[in-house]
């Protein structure tokens, strides 16, 4: 661990931000959190806080989305098109930059959790899993090869449109897509469908067939992109809802139908809770700042 | 040209084999073509080939699959469980390795096409792409940063289970899912569809509307996967019925809904036929042979 790099993490989220300066996970100096509120404030509010600390490397940017990850556009290190009031075209990594001279690693959160849980959590020791979050939306990050899996833009595969269980016909509540995975299984779905928060659904509701199913497509989905190894479900849907795990295990074991024989996919461990809870986010961003010092 | 490396191409296909000996399009200096028959006969046929040729650094091979694209499994570089009689659990690249010591890169047919189309076709200049091939089967490669998109296993896309147009309920014809996009929208599925082989049915048909809206469920899925930054669509169903392109790229964008806002996406040469037409194959062969020499 002393031969890691000392870096600056900032977990971007849409409530509050986690700063974190940090080798790893048994080495953390400082951790300093701030409330997301006006960009401007927000971002001067980090600087503050980096200014106070020295010796780092690097910095890592694990940020909610939409956000450009592409290094050849002229928005690159920017949040795109988000409803978050205030925030869309905000500039991060060009002004972070600037102001510290170092290079800047920036991802999604869902992928800096994929990378943190494959490197110190869930899925150690593997370089190609999935990360999926249930929560207020649903996202996932890709990691392959120990290196986030980018092309034109980040994963958005919550958005994929998933088959239907006979009968089930509710029209779901993504705004772009009505009856996608998020619009069906993600925590405002669920509460819009039943009427009841997920945390406060009993397990045997009939919805959680439907959840199980809907995730079950995603995970068929992810299973046929070639790349995960293991798959890690965090979010305030799974985490709380044990009962979800091998329920939505079999409606993908189901849907897959014998296709993929790899033994890794049939096994319980193929779909596993997140083993760094609340610190997935700024370990996440430790390890994407690390990746940006490599790549220089 | 005269800088890349000299490669030994095998494209092993499930009917031929082409093999090949160049740098590129404009240096091939031979070209063999093999019918695919019993494993242990065509290998020799084509390692008989191969030792009539010299002075080349390294041997690509893009296979039909399934395969195990995977260095650290006991199978790596063989044909897994196919349908072809004989073929499954076939050792190819340990074989090849013994007997020319060279090294081998190993991927699928269409990884090899989408490697092939991104360096000098279709996509030329772009290193993330899709190769969708819509043939007797359907078949997805993935490239990244100009290299195969790899983890558990290779990509098999084909096999999602798209949702269907109202009133649609033809039950499909794959043998593991029914109606995914393959057994709804692949050669044979047509033509059990509806009695007619793609190739003559007719423009007007309705059936194309269902066929073009299973392989834009597909592209949707491919988009949010955060990769293509172009899709290259071949096969036998894509060539020759160019009246699809425009209605499958509709299917797609009608599906996406607004979102992934990116200009790319919305382009009509966002989804285009090949430009290598049967090209593609070998030269993707000689692109995975100059990968592995670079891999050392």
């Amino acid at each position: 661990m002393a031969d890691a790099p000392l870096v600056a993490g900032i977990e971007l989220g849409g409530t509050k931000c986690n700063c974190i300066l940090a080798r790893g996970p048994d080495s953390i100096e400082d951790e300093v959190r701030i409330p997301t509120t006006a960009p401007a404030e927000t971002l001067a509010a980090i600087e503050q806080v980096l200014a106070g600390w020295s010796g780092f490397a690097s910095i890592g940017i694990a940020s909610f989305g939409p956000i450009s990850i592409d290094r050849d556009a002229g928005d690159y290190g920017s949040i795109t098109a988000t409803p978050k009031p205030g925030w869309s075209r905000t500039d991060i990594v060009r002004r972070i930059e600037r102001r510290f001279g170092v290079p800047v690693g920036f991802h999604t959160d869902v992928v800096g959790a994929a990378l943190a849980e494959a490197k110190w959590g869930a899925a150690k020791g593997l370089a190609d899993i999935a990360y999926v979050t249930v929560g207020t939306g649903i996202g996932v990050g890709l990691i392959a090869g120990g290196k986030p899996v980018d092309g034109l833009t980040h994963a958005e595969l919550g958005h994929i449109r998933p088959v239907r269980i006979d009968g089930d016909d509710w029209i779901g509540n993504c705004p772009f897509h009505g009856g996608c995975v998020e619009g069906l299984c993600a925590g405002p779905a669920i509460a819009a469908r039943t009427g009841t928060r997920a945390e406060h659904l009993p397990a045997d509701h009939p919805a959680w067939d439907l959840v199980a199913h809907g995730l079950g497509q995603l995970l068929h989905t992810l299973v046929l992109t070639g790349i995960p190894r293991r798959i890690v479900m965090g979010g305030g849907v799974m985490v709380g809802t044990s009962h979800l795990f091998p329920r939505v295990r079999a409606a993908m074991i189901d849907s897959l139908a014998g296709y993929v024989p790899l033994p890794e996919v049939g096994l319980s461990r193929y779909v596993v809770p997140p083993a760094l809870g609340n610190n997935a986010g700024p370990l996440g961003a430790i390890l994407l700042g690390a990746q940006a010092l490599e790549r220089g």
